[in-house]
């Protein structure tokens, strides 16, 4: 048997258009790209039955310039009003701005603008100078009922970045992004909420130089999207990192936050703890922009010790086993991973092969009892003190041996670490060729979680030519989340949408929340009256009256606040 | 020189009368009992310049029976409806029963009632037998605007139990104080909100044989107040055991709750983590009873491993020299100590006077340097894995070896443990003969921990014949809490009333947290506006008036939610 002579689709190299709907969805940089591997190709291939004649031509790459059909509705002087707020510069009022301030990266924003659909728009993007810019803008929009959305990073993926109701949309990522002071007495850095992740992480790792500080530090939060993501977005959507389970998820990091609201504008104290009755601080996390608009934040911030970093990797006999002995981990009292994930069977079994295991290594395990499609990876990091980082390191392996795992070393993880940021590059790929990679994610408690995982991967298996790739990756004693990668192929965007909204489904039924850490946004927002319950709800919507009477925070769906009872979804 | 022959005070042995004063305001078991030191007795005659002669006879002992002048409000259709609720064995209207659940434990409590002053009392006691039962009074309550006021453990203070506004008293303890379901998978407890630390504690420690557990566990949270204090009770008052620096403070404890409220009854839902928008779990922690009434908790808890336990303790040259210890410790990444103390200068050498020290150790400190009344002792545990504590400990010392300290060995932090919830006992024993003891305590960040404890502790001192211990006892990586013990005589409580505001105003000036664990009550509620802002106490109204709209849950000052403008204080 030859192979046939190698093909490789015409992954596209081009950097979108200038004021194309592609500029809009490609993620990351313009010109970045992490095309899948010939490997990946060949899977594509075989498991949805295609040749590479399937992949000759493009389609619907959405290329063409963004063109709008709606007018702006604010009045002129509305639009001059605010405009002499922030200075001509600070405002934009053309269509490709428009629509590129309006989506965030959710898949269904993809496989839209890729045809050219454009739903939902502000009128004007202003980009705010300084939190002064802020109150004033927010002041004038509620004094005239004008919706106020806010874009900082803009990799949203569940529409939380739609502006439904028109009106304007604030951008915090233009001015609004400096690292304000560190503290290192208190370990505490402030910064204004639209400093995206790497600069963040960059004036806190080069403290010595840049503040003269005596050591050098780390936020400790590394979404997947942190190089597109800011530190304000991270709070008001209760985002987590890829380390959160030695360093906390995003809300555990916030120390202090101010906000300007239609209400007015306050700052929470700062201290280390405090009972003083129901905490403000902790109400506004998560609240994704219906409340007011987060202008400083204070986080906490820890040691920069990359020196006493180690990883590692196992291969566990089974899922099960997988669970078992990380549940011991995370409940062990011994400290905690930094990083720790674990695949489940066909997300181990692909990424082996997408991310080439040597053969060698695969006839080793295959010898040792580890078969495919039952064997599970499981790879990740400790941080902090040497001896700490080694006592932690130490245990992970006895525990996992105990549970029948073989240690792999550390190059999985490493290599894991390397990589981690790119691998969104492949879905527009991907999408050219009308394949649709998403996910969904869950958070879990421990007696829930088999259950939950298996009644999830049913339903996105019993579709057929589907991929379905699982891992849990942030750990508490209590439990894990669930992190859902489906590949598949879709007649249209409403077919995937009734798709997607099965596996919510699903996901609420086994007991799993709404969302981990990717928020509520738009996408969830129907299941949240039946997920929380009414009660919880009308609490909420309480809240959101007192900042916001007109309610002009976000309004339209986000969080579910506004939804009307048809629109809820019952699981 | 010859001494004196031994006078000791007729220091009381006999359990308060019942139906007394006494018996409402004596700490702990009625025939529990611990009298100060010799040592003690011979340091309040130094610093007080009092004789033998001044400890000859008790005085204002309140043993009198407590007699009533205000008859109940609630009409006698309201009290039979009550009545029919939970049954006659379920109520009380006896002026006894009536004035015991009126009252805490803070100490103007004691001063007033020592000498026969009851303020303000609830015309029914009901203890609910079940959360039906609260479902049913609170929406009569509600219905008929009746006060509620909730009475766990009774270890308030902050004044945080006393019926302002009459009406009735809900007592948690008698009946729901069941230790539910240990779930061991995802480690943790339902209870109901009025079992008692030991009962809690006891019933996860025996979890082998009491639930056929796997393991032993433990709630990780011993406030001093762990023997008369309710698992309901911490959550609603945010309260800090002395273990926090390693298991967390109650908040962070807490996984789900439930609660009956003026606007409806609902519970939490239980994840390890999830970002479903703004935790109404987490608004309704440190809510007070003013929003409703907690009926049901699911706590987190942790493996039980008494054996793995390190004790260490050490002498700091200075308190400098001791915080800047304890702050390496806190940042350092390598774990963290379960207990860990530091007292300063006067604690420290009073404390050694107190209990014990060998005068041997005393001379072998001097001439390695560590001066009275500079140096500082520190004291304290590490828990969990057996080779973590190893670690930790071998960190710790290594850090204070740095920091100039000299090893102590585990003996101190030994007797500490034994004898930490026993310190309460002596106040009565003082209060008989006119010598008030109290603490206040706050949360501070690092960098303005020095300033607070100078600022603070010379406001004490410049009272005349003060004594003024302070101690660190809860440590983060962003600062600690500062605990303020005093010891002074009176002419009467209200002298008493202008001492301690002042030190409240003190706090607050120099940056502190009105309070770090022991909640807001009627004490601190003066306060409050100006602490946390107008706007952040308008936020918390808002809530209020959503879940209880006819403010009958517990009003009356609690959080200073309902104080007039003239009741306020800046300090």
């Amino acid at each position: 048997m030859r192979r046939a002579p190698a093909f490789r689709p015409d992954w596209s190299e081009e950097p979108p258009p200038a004021g194309s709907f592609r500029a809009i969805f490609k993620y990351g940089h313009p010109s970045g790209f992490k095309h899948p591997s010939d490997a990946w190709y060949a899977m594509l291939k075989a498991d949805f039955g295609l040749t590479d004649e399937d992949f000759r031509a493009r389609r619907n790459e959405g290329r063409e310039a963004v063109v709008l059909t709606r007018p702006p509705v604010l009045d002129a002087r509305q639009v001059a009003d605010l405009t002499a707020i922030v200075g001509p510069h600070n405002v934009a009022r053309d269509e490709f701005t428009r629509a590129r301030y309006a989506h965030g990266k959710t898949t269904e924003e993809m496989m839209e603008l890729s045809c050219g659909v454009v739903r939902e728009i502000a009128d004007l993007v202003i980009h705010p100078r300084h939190k002064e810019d802020v109150r004033r803008i927010v002041a004038f929009c509620h004094a005239e009922k004008i919706p106020v959305y806010v874009f900082a990073g803009g990799s949203s993926v569940t529409l939380g970045l739609r502006p439904v109701r028109g009106g304007i949309t604030l951008v915090m990522g233009t001015h609004m992004n400096r690292f304000l002071e560190l503290n290192e007495d208190n370990q505490t850095a402030r910064v204004q909420p639209g400093i995206l992740g790497p600069a963040y992480e960059e004036a806190l790792n080069q403290a010595p130089e840049r503040f003269r500080a005596r050591r050098r530090y780390t936020g400790g939060h590394f979404p997947q999207s942190f190089e597109y993501s800011t530190v304000g977005g991270w709070v008001v959507t209760l985002g987590s990192g890829q380390a959160s389970t030695y360093y906390g998820d995003a809300g555990d990091l916030v120390v202090s936050q101010e906000y300007v609201t239609p209400a007015g504008d306050f700052k929470t104290l700062e201290f280390p703890a405090t009972a003083t009755g129901p905490k403000i601080n902790d109400l506004m996390k998560g609240s994704e922009g219906c409340f007011g608009v987060l202008v400083e934040v204070t986080m906490r911030v820890y040691r920069h010790m990359p020196a006493n970093r180690r990883h590692f990797s196992f291969m566990f006999p089974t899922w099960l086993a997988a669970v078992e002995a990380s549940r011991e981990i995370a409940q062990g009292e011994f400290g905690r991973p930094a990083v720790y994930r674990i695949s489940d069977p066909e997300e181990t079994d692909r990424g082996l092969k997408l991310y080439g295991m040597p053969n060698l290594v695969d006839r080793f395990l295959r010898k040792r009892g580890f078969e495919p499609w039952q064997r599970c990876l499981c790879l990740g990091s400790v941080e902090g003190d040497r001896d700490y980082t080694r006592l932690v390191k130490r245990k992970i392996r006895r525990i996992a041996r105990r549970y029948g795992a073989v240690y792999l070393g550390g190059y999985g993880s490493r290599k894991w670490a390397r990589t981690r940021f790119r691998e969104p590059y492949m879905r527009e790929d991907l999408n050219d060729f009308g394949i649709t990679i998403d996910t969904l994610e869950t958070a879990v408690t421990w007696d829930r979680l088999m259950d939950l995982h298996r009644g999830v991967r049913n339903y996105i298996k019993n579709r057929p030519q589907t991929i379905c790739m699982a891992h849990a990756s942030h750990f508490y004693p209590q439990g894990t989340n669930l992190y859902f990668i489906f590949v598949g192929r879709f007649a249209n965007v409403d077919d995937y949408r009734v798709f997607q909204a099965g596996i919510i489904d699903r996901i609420q039924r086994r007991g799993g929340s709404l969302s981990h850490h990717h928020g509520v946004g738009r996408l969830m927002a129907p299941w949240m009256e039946a997920h929380l319950g009414s009660f919880q709800m009308a609490v909420l919507r309480a809240v959101k009256n007192h900042f916001d009477p007109h309610h002009i925070m976000n309004p339209g769906g986000q969080l579910g606040l506004d939804l009307d009872p048809q629109q809820r979804r019952t699981p």
